[in-house]
C-alpha cells in the first residue's frame, strides 16, 4: 500500500518531550517514545523518523533537512505554533508534504492558542485526537502517495 | 476492529451538495455520493448514514436526532461553521462523539473562515485533506470505540 | 386584570425543544411543554400560543404572523439571538409588544453570547431567571395593557 | 405566598434620585418615592428597604450591608453599571439573591451602555420595563424563595 | 436589444415579503408583486422569475438552481447579506451573472449593515434606489449580454 | 421622459483621467472622453457636464458649484472616497441629488477600499459595473425626476 | 454686559484642589483660590460659585443642584472625565448651560485622556489654555446670555 | 491691552466658505465675512488676517507662511482635521502660537469626527461655541502675549 | 535597619474591608486587622498607618495627605485599580515612594483585571502573594531608604 | 555605469520644502536645494529632476507625468504617505521603477506614521538615513538598470 | 527560618547577561554575578542556583529540569515574557513554586511590554524593584515554605 | 573613503541560509555565500564579517558580541523580525550603528510581516531591494563614518 513512500519524519516542538508526564488531563499518559514505537509497529513498511527539540532554531534546522529529504513531515510545534513566523517560513521553504498535528483541541483552550502560523503552510491540520493524530496523519500521507 | 461501533452519521451543511461540481480547484471533482459509497466499501462493518441540507435548522434537527442515536457524528457544516451559534448549541446538547471535517484548509483561505463555532464543541478537527478527511474521522471513531 | 389583552405568543428558537433534556445544569429539567401548561394555568384569562422551530426562516415567518395578530410576542431565539439581523428585521417590522427572554444569564456565559441583535428591537429583556422569565414577561405585558 | 422571604432591598445608583424629573421621555414621570410606596402596597407581606446614593463607595457599603442582611437585593446602579469593577466585586462578595434592573432598554441606547459589569454578578437582568422592572424582580425573588 | 438574454431571476431574502407594508419610511409603499409586474411590463422581451423566502437554506437552494439555469440572478438577501457565509458560497458556486441590490442605502444605516458577504461574490452592487434598483440591475444585465 | 431634468454633472476624482490607460484589467480600456461622448448620445435631452481633478480641494469647489446648480451630480471620487471627510462634508452641504459610482467592485478589492465616506452622503451607490455605472446613475436620476 | 446672567458655578473634580502644587510643568503654579479670586475681580457683575470635590458622587450631587439653580456651570472633572458615565448622566439631566474646561491639552497627553464622556453632554470644550480656560468659558456664557 | 501682539491669522479649511449657508442647524446662519468683520471691530488694535481654502496643500502653504509671520494662527481645518497628517506636520513646523477652533461640538457628532490630528499640534482647542470660538481664541492669544 | 524611614501608610480600596470574609478561596481567611497587627510586630521600628475606604474620592483625599506626609505609601486599590484615572492622577501628584500590591494574581483572573491604571504611577507592583505582599512592599521600602 | 538610465525624478510631498528649516533635530539642517545639487554632482551622467508640492493632487499629476516619462521615480510623500489611497493609486498606474524614501525613521515615531499606503506600491523603502536615502535610492536604480 | 526549603533556582532570560552594562538608566549598574553573590550571602541557609541563557529552548530545558528538582524557581524571562507561549507551557508543566520577577516596571514602558505570558503561570509577579526583586521573591518562597 | 570604518558584520536570521534555494520568485537565486563574496570584492577596504543562525538566542549572542566589537551591524532577522522583543532588546543594548535589511518588500506581503520589532531599534530600514539591500546599507555606514 505504501510502496512509493519511504520516509516520514515526525517533528515535535517545545515541551512535547514531557508528553505522558505533564498535565495528563490534557495530554494523556502515554509517552512519545511509546507512541513512536507503536506507530512503527502499525506501519512496518515505512521509515518513521522522530525529532524533538525545545529550541525553535533547531526545529527550523530539522524542518529544512527533513523537508528536503523525507516524503512527508508531520509537525506538532507546540507553543511555537502560535507565535513563530520563522517556523512558518521554514515550512514554506521545503517541498515535502506537510501535516500539522496537535494532541489537544487547541480551539477549545485559551484564545491565544486559536491561531496557528503553521496551519496554512501545511496541507491541513489534525487536532484534538491525542496521539492518534499522528497515526491519522501517516495514513493520509500514505494514501496520498500510492 | 469496529465491533462495538454500529452507526456513524455524516452531516454535511450548505453547498456540499455541489461537491465535485463547484470550484473543483478547491473541492476536487469527486461527488459526495461517490465518496459515501467509497467509505461504505472501506468500512463494511459499520452503518454510515448520510445527511445533507442547506437549511441551518434542518441541520440542527438532524444533529439532535443523530446525536442521540448514533455512536458518532461527523460534521462538515460548510459556511455555517463560521457563523452559527445555534449549530454549536445543538452539538453541545448531544452525547455522541463529534468530529469536525472540512475539505479545504480553511485556515489558508479568507480571514472569516479561520474561526469555527463548531470546533470547540467537537472532539477535534480534521481539515484540508479533501474527502479523505471523512475516512480519517471514521478511523478515529472506530479506534476510540474498540 | 388582563381583560383587554387577548393573545400572547411565545416564540422559541433553536434547541429550545430540548429544554429539560440538554445541559440541565444550565437550563433546568422542566420541559417547555410543562412550562407552557403551567403558564396557561397561571394566566387562565388569556390565550397563550406557543411556537418553536430550529429553522431561522420559520421563526421569521412566525414573527411576521404573530406580530400582526397577537397583542404581545415573547421571543427566546436561542443561538440566533447573537447572529441574526434577519430576525431583528422581522421584529422591527411588526406592531406587537415584543419582549426578549433568555433562560440562562447570557452575560455570565461566553463572550459571543453577550450581544443580542434582538434586544434593541424589543421593549426589553428578561434574562437569567429560567422558565420564570416567561411568566414575568407575561405579567409585564398584562400590566402594560390594562 | 411570600412567608419565608422577609426583606428585600432596592439599591439605586447615580441620578436615580431624579427619576420622574430628568429626561422623562426616557425614564417616565413617576418618582422613586411614588414607585416604592406603590411596591410596598403591592407586596404588603414583605419588608422593602430602599437606598439611593450618587456616591459609588456608599453603594458598595450598602451592598455589603444589605447583601448579608437581606434575602434579596435589587440593584439599579445607573451609570456605574458600565464602569465599576468595584461594585461588581461588592456584589460577588455577598450571599443574597441579586437582581439587576434598568428602567430603560440600555441595549437600545449608546454603545457604552451595552456592557454592564453588574449583570454577570447577579442572577439575571430585567431591563427596559420602566418602574415595572422592580415589581418583576420582587415577584421573581418571592417565587424563588417559597 | 435583449435578444440573447432569456431569463433573469430576482431572489429576495428575509422580510422582503413585507415590502410596501413594513417601515414604509425606509422601504416605500409599493409591494414586491406590484414591482415585479411593473418590471415585466418594462422588459417584455425577457423572462423575469421571482423567488422570495425567509429561510436561508431555501435561498441557497434557489441560488444553486437559478444560478445554473438563468442568465443572470439579482439578489437582495436582506438581513442575511450581513451574516451569511453560506449564501456567499452558494453565489460563488454558480456561473450566472450576479448582481446585488438593496432598497435602502445600507451604508447610511446601522454599522452592522455596512458589511455584506454578498457583494464581492457578485459583479457589483446597486443600493439605495428603492425598487428602481431592480430595474437598473436588469438594464445592466441586458447591456452586458447583447 | 427627462423633460424636467436639465443638467447632470459627472465629477470624477483622482487618477480617473487615466481611465482606459491604467490597469485595464481592473478599469477597462475605454477612456472617459469616449464614455462621456457616448452618454451624451444616449441621453440627448439633457446636459451632461463633466469635471475631473486630482486635487481634493478642486473637487470640493466643484461639488459646491455643481451641487447648487445642477439637478443631480454623479460622483466617482476614486481613492479620496475612502479617506476624505472633507468631500463628504461638501456633499452634505449641497441640495442636488447625489449618486456615487465606482467602476470596479471596491468590495472585492483591498480592505481599505471597503469603506467610503461618500456613500452615506449620497442617495445610493452603483459599483462594479464599469462605465455602465454612469449610465445607470443617469437613468435613476431621470426616473426620479419626471 | 452681563445683566441677565446672575450665577455661574465652577465645578472642579479630583486632584484639582492641588492645582498650583502638583506637576506645575503641566498645570502651572497658580492655585484655584487665586484663580477664582481673579475671575471674580474680572467679572464683578456676576456671582461665581466654586465647588471642588474628589468624590465622584458629590460632584454628581453638586451638578444636580447647580444645574437647576445656576445659569451656567463650568465643569473640569479631571480624571473622572475619561471614565464616568454617571457624571455624564448628571449633566444630561440638568437645564443649565454647560461648558467643559481642561487646564492641559488632554489630546496631547496619554491616549486614555483623549476621550471624555463629558464633552458631548456640554455645549463645548475649552482645553489647553490653563486657568484662562475658565475665563473664556465665562465670557462665552455671558455672551450667550445677553 | 494688545500692544505687543500685532497680527493674528484665521485659517479656515474645507467647506467653511459655506458657513452661514450650509446646514444652518449645525453651523448657524452668519457668514464668515460677517464674522471676520465683527471680530475686526471687536479687536481694533490688532491685524486679523483671514484665509480660506478647500485645498489641503494651499492650507499647508498658508500655515507655513503665516506660521512664521504672525504672532498667532487660529485654525479651523474642517474635515481635514480628522484625516491630515500633512496639516499636522505643517503646524508642528512653525513657531507661532496655534489654536484650534471648531464651530460645532465635534465630540457630539459622528465617531470619525472625534479624533483630530490638529489638536495636539496646537496650544489647545475651543470647540462647540459657533463663531464665538474665534473670539475666545483671539482673547486667549492677546492675554498670553501682554 | 530602618532608622531613616519613619512612616509607611497602607491604603486599601473597595471591598478590602471584607478581606478574610469574602471569597476566601481567592483572598484567604486572615482579616486586614490581623494582617496589620502582624506587620506592626514584624516591623516594630516604623510607624505603619492604615486606611481603608470604599469611596474613590476618600482614597484620593488620603493619597494626597499620606503622599506628602509619609515616606512610602503602599496601595491596594482593589477594583478601582482597573478603572480610575483619578486615583492614578492622585498618585502622580505626590512625592512619596509608591508601591502597588494585590492579594490575588490579577493577571490570572478576568481580562478586565489585567490592566491597572495604578502600576505605572508607582515604583512597581507586587501581586499574587496574598497578605505577604504588604510585607514584601515594606521590606523594599525599608531597603531603599537606609 | 549608468548609461542606459537617463532620467530619475525625485518627488517630494508636503512640508519637505521646509527641510533644513523645520525640526532640525528630526530632519537635519541641509536644505533640499543643497541636497539636489549635491546629488547631481555625485551622479553627473544622469538627469535628476526635482518636484515638490504641498498639494496632494499636484503630486498625483506629477507622478502620472514622471511615471510615464522617467526611468525611475523616488518619492517621499511626507504626511500623505500615511493617509493617501489616491497617491497609492497614482503610483500603481505608472510603469516607472518606484522607490519610497523617508528622511526620518518613521517606525520610531508616532504610531500613525508606521503605516504607509505608498510602500507596497513601490519596489521598496529606504527610511531613516536622512538625505542619504535619496542617494541610496539612485544607486539602486542605476544598479538595477545597467 | 528556611530549614525545609533547600534549593531555589533563578532563571534569567535574554539580555540579562548584560545587566549592569546595558541601559543602566533602566537596569542599574550592578551585574548579575554581584547580585547573585549578594543574595547567597543574605540567604546562607539555602542553595541558590543560577542559570542564564539567550536561547528560548535552553530556558525551556532548564525550567523543565529545575521545575522538578527545586523547591522554587524565580524567572525573569526578559523579552521572551511578552511573546512565548512555549515558556508558559514549560512553567505550567512543572510542580515547583514559580515567581516572576522583572527589574524594571514593565507596565511603565512600551505597550508591548505590558502583557506577559508568564505571569498567570506563576504564583505572582514582583516587578519594578530592580535587583531587590529577586530578594523579595526568595523571602516569599522561604515564608511560604516554613 | 572608508578609512575610519574597519569592521561591519552582517547578521542573518532564520531561513536566510536557504537564500537562492527557497522561493526564488520572492528571494532571487543568488546564494548568501555568493552575495557576501561579491560585497567583499566591492568593498575591499573593510572587513565584512558574516553570521547566520536559525536560533534566536544565538542571534542575540552574536548581536551582543558584534554590537560591541564592530563599527556597524546590518541585520536581516527574517521571521524573527516580526515577533521578537528579545532581539530588539539585544539591539537596544549595543552601541554599534545598526541597519535593518529585508530582501523582499515585507510591506507588500502578508499583514503579519508589516510590523517589525527591529526597525525602531535601528538607524533605519532598507527593504525590497533583494541582495542589493546589503550593499546600500554598507554604503550608508561608510558614508556616515568618514
Amino acid at each position: 500500500m505504501s510502496r512509493s513512500l519511504k520516509t516520514i519524519e515526525i517533528i515535535n516542538g517545545p515541551n512535547l518531550n514531557l508528553t505522558g508526564v505533564r498535565q495528563p488531563e490534557i495530554y494523556g499518559s502515554t509517552t512519545m517514545d511509546e507512541a513512536i514505537e507503536s506507530l512503527r509497529k502499525q506501519f512496518p513498511d515505512i521509515t518513521i523518523a522522530y525529532f524533538q527539540s525545545n529550541v525553535e532554531g533547531e526545529l527550523i534546522n530539522e524542518i529544512q533537512q527533513a523537508g528536503y529529504n523525507c516524503d512527508a513531515i508531520i509537525v506538532n510545534l507546540g507553543g511555537y505554533s502560535h507565535t513563530s513566523v520563522a517556523l512558518r517560513d521554514a515550512l514554506l521553504s521545503v517541498p515535502a508534504l506537510k501535516i500539522e498535528v496537535h494532541l489537544s483541541n487547541i480551539f477549545a483552550r485559551e484564545e491565544y492558542r486559536h491561531h496557528s502560523f503553521i496551519t496554512s503552510a501545511c496541507q491541513g491540520i489534525i487536532c484534538g485526537f491525542g496521539l492518534d493524530g499522528y497515526k491519522l496523519a501517516i495514513e493520509y500521507a500514505l494514501n496520498k502517495n500510492c
